[in-house]
């Protein structure tokens, strides 16, 4: 159809119309065009997703939060986005509270099978003491289980949590398993555990521990916290069911340590539209990656979509909007770069947010916050993204970690579902390498935000209720 | 036909024949029919493998050759064994010279793209001076590209040599890509190379090294020499690409060390023949691992498959000949108990001997040494395992690593080809873990084993020729 509207333009342009009501038409005509034609395009070339992807985890590689090498980050995000011509890049810099794994992460059975295992600090977690500590291992299958636990009952102990999580394609068995990572430190040291040791919140099957943060209550001494691969989890498990009355004890060696406030920043970057006084589109991501991880599926491919999408509507010509990528720092250990961005902004209204945080294969659902204010807006991103295999739906979209701005304001969400049946493989893990992206679904993540991405970025009128935009003229400079 | 046969059997009994016949008949042919039922039993249902190598794996662990990690598998296994009602259980120790890797292992890519990349020494590497070395990185992408390299031209160089090595059903590339490993740091030292780095001799994408040994000639001074990860090597092959003229320099740390004699040992344990005085079936495998590995699929697979073979075998009544297993230790550093094994025992002849050395996925192809020579008893096993789908082969089996012995003798070998696509995704690293093994697959291997070691420990005859057995009575004790 929008192929058809082309040529209706082109046969305009013979019978002889003003320049004018030409060139409008044109515009308006061709720009989707254009737009299908490009999202298309990108499905079978997109260069700028991968080459941002590769850059960031060959030339930087983990991007710990607060650290040198997230600055590092930052610094070659902003030269890649002034290379590729975006204007007003900035690296927005906020103070944050930082912590480091340190460099010693040891862990061994002695007793009564005795071998090392291998672990890795969760975020937050404070160190064991010099050369290590070791106790008595005790065993819980739930976190349920944990909470069960008599007060006290694990007094000199390390606390054993596992659990089992699955694969999904939207990723909701991580809200089933994630509680052993998010709270079980915090249950057990306040049942008198010296130590936490969780199977990894993953699901693969590698020798590598899944890290992420943390947390102990208010009033709860923090105590030293760490994940084993899930081979070993598995192994010591095993040791229970064969242990026949033994005790299980464990030595673990931990220094990671919190160094105080340091600097992060968000690295921001736009095509400034026809239209400045608009609204902008919130294109999001993440640069910060745990030190562990080189962080290509999390979120390197994310920042690249987000920005080969920019730079691809800009291929239509100048969008209306202005097309606003986020690159947003410490993510990962409490998204402080999100509350940093909002706290900075919230009195500049953004018309639409999206981010893409969940690795690099397909996107297979679209979700809007605005499917039963603006139907018609939604019906028609919902159309065009059907082409790549992108199904509708009534879902309520929330956004991802770094929309804390639009969620502060009330404004208009997209999310844009990518499989994740392979992503907790890789999360958090040293797995989470350039080698793990598949160009193919990497480039179809590119065409379906391209192709929202151009639409939104032409809309005149309010996008969360297709009327006008409230303080803002709605054909301004065009 | 051979259920027939047992009908047969039975037809006799209730037609009066006399009871030593009957025995005789009954033994004869139900030993064949029942070797045949317990096979396809074990097919179903044999819990023998998996439960020793979940036993090895889960209550020894990792069983570096010399080191009291490999002293307790073997005393591990002469548990197992002794539980399993094996007779002549024993630990025959040898003396050997043992390297140990210590516990550092780091590198870093310190310019122009700073980060860390995971490295473990290759067997035999001497030690980094301590805090570590620092030199730039020269890229040579096969080792002909090294072997071409000018004398002196890595002068105060680390040398990092790649490959490309493919998976393949018979292993066969690793003849292809495994002198990265074997030769790469010896040429390197002699071009004078201060250390060697290698990508790693593996078909997988995860951040484990893997490991072996490599080698020094005559007269080049040993060099530090480690493995990085398939991810790491890859990402820094792209910081070559990137790298624009300036200098890539590296630095690592490796601590490990000869440690001088210290003891090893063969554990063997028999199932003793009807007639002991002709030369037993050998079923072998190693006992050893790398210290990264917990040797799930190298080997103790190979020594669940063995073990239950023979117990499996056991079950159809006591064999003609006995069956003894082998496991070897001190395989991974230099077949140290294959040379040991043979240089104890070279007087005592062997029937003939097997060796499972090649992960746990299923037996696909049959080869001996004896086609040509005894073709009847070539062809009776190749029949006797296709319905397990083995092809025969005219490919002349050459024997496993641990079967020195035979090779010594001029014995009768067996080789049953296991598919090894991905053996070397898990070949010497952490990821070598019980998870690994598919137990459908693991259970096609006993089932194959126990057929071919049925049928062979019930041979009067030379397996070699099909003829009397060279200075023991072909008939003895029947």
């Amino acid at each position: 159809m929008k192929k058809t509207l082309l040529i209706s333009a082109a046969s305009l342009f013979t019978l002889g119309f003003s320049a004018p009501l030409l060139a409008d038409a044109h515009v308006e005509q061709s720009a989707d065009t254009s737009l299908d034609e490009v999202a298309n395009a990108a499905l079978e070339n997109d260069a700028y997703a991968w080459e941002f992807v590769e850059g960031v985890t060959t030339e930087v590689g983990p991007r710990q939060a607060g650290t040198e090498a997230e600055a590092r980050g930052r610094a070659w995000a902003v030269q890649w986005l002034t290379d590729h011509g975006f204007d007003n890049v900035a690296d927005e810099p906020f103070e944050m509270t930082t912590w480091v794994p340190g460099d010693i992460a040891r862990a061994r059975v002695t007793a009564p099978f005795a071998q090392d295992m291998v672990i890795l600090p969760l975020g937050n977690s404070v160190a064991t003491p010099i050369g290590g500590m070791e106790a008595e291992v005790v065993f819980f299958r739930t976190v349920d289980e944990l909470r069960a636990a008599p007060d006290g009952s694990l007094d000199g102990k390390i606390a054993y949590i596992s659990h089992q999580m699955r694969r999904s394609m939207d990723g909701s068995h991580y809200g089933f398993a994630g509680p052993a990572r998010w709270v079980a430190s915090g249950i057990a040291s306040s049942k008198g555990a010296v130590a936490t040791v969780i199977k990894s919140v993953g699901t693969d099957h590698h020798r590598n521990p899944h890290v992420g943060g943390t947390g102990w209550p208010e009033g709860v001494t923090p105590t030293p916290a760490g994940a084993l691969s899930l081979p070993d989890a598995e192994n010591l498990e095993r040791m229970f069911e064969r242990a026949d009355g033994r005790a299980i004890t464990m030595r673990i060696e931990l220094n990671p340590e919190s160094i105080g406030t340091t600097m992060s920043g968000n690295v921001v970057g736009e095509i400034v539209g026809r239209n400045p006084s608009l609204p902008p589109v919130l294109l999001a991501c993440h640069l910060d990656s745990w030190w562990n991880a080189p962080g290509a599926f999390d979120d390197g491919a994310g920042c690249g979509i987000a920005a080969a999408a920019a730079l691809n509507v800009q291929k239509t010509g100048q969008p209306l909007r202005t097309i606003r990528v986020l690159f947003a720092g410490a993510e990962e250990v409490g998204l402080f770069g999100s509350t940093a961005y909002s706290a900075a902004h919230i009195d500049e209204p953004i018309g639409v947010g999206l981010e893409s945080d969940f690795g690099a294969d397909r996107v297979w659902r679209f979700e809007s916050n605005f499917r039963e204010t603006n139907p018609d807006l939604h019906a028609r991103l919902a159309g065009a993204i059907a082409q790549f295999g992108v199904a509708n739906s009534t879902i309520r979209a929330s956004g991802g970690a770094d929309l804390n701005i639009l969620r502060d304001q009330g404004g208009a969400i997209i999310d844009l579902q990518q499989d994740g049946t392979r992503y907790f493989d890789l999360h958090h893990t040293p797995d989470d390498t350039l080698d793990k992206i598949d160009p193919v679904q990497l480039r179809q993540n590119v065409a379906v935000w391209t192709m929202v991405a151009g639409i939104l970025a032409n809309e005149s009128g309010s996008i969360q209720t297709g009327g006008p935009i409230p303080s803002a003229p709605a054909t301004a400079g065009e």
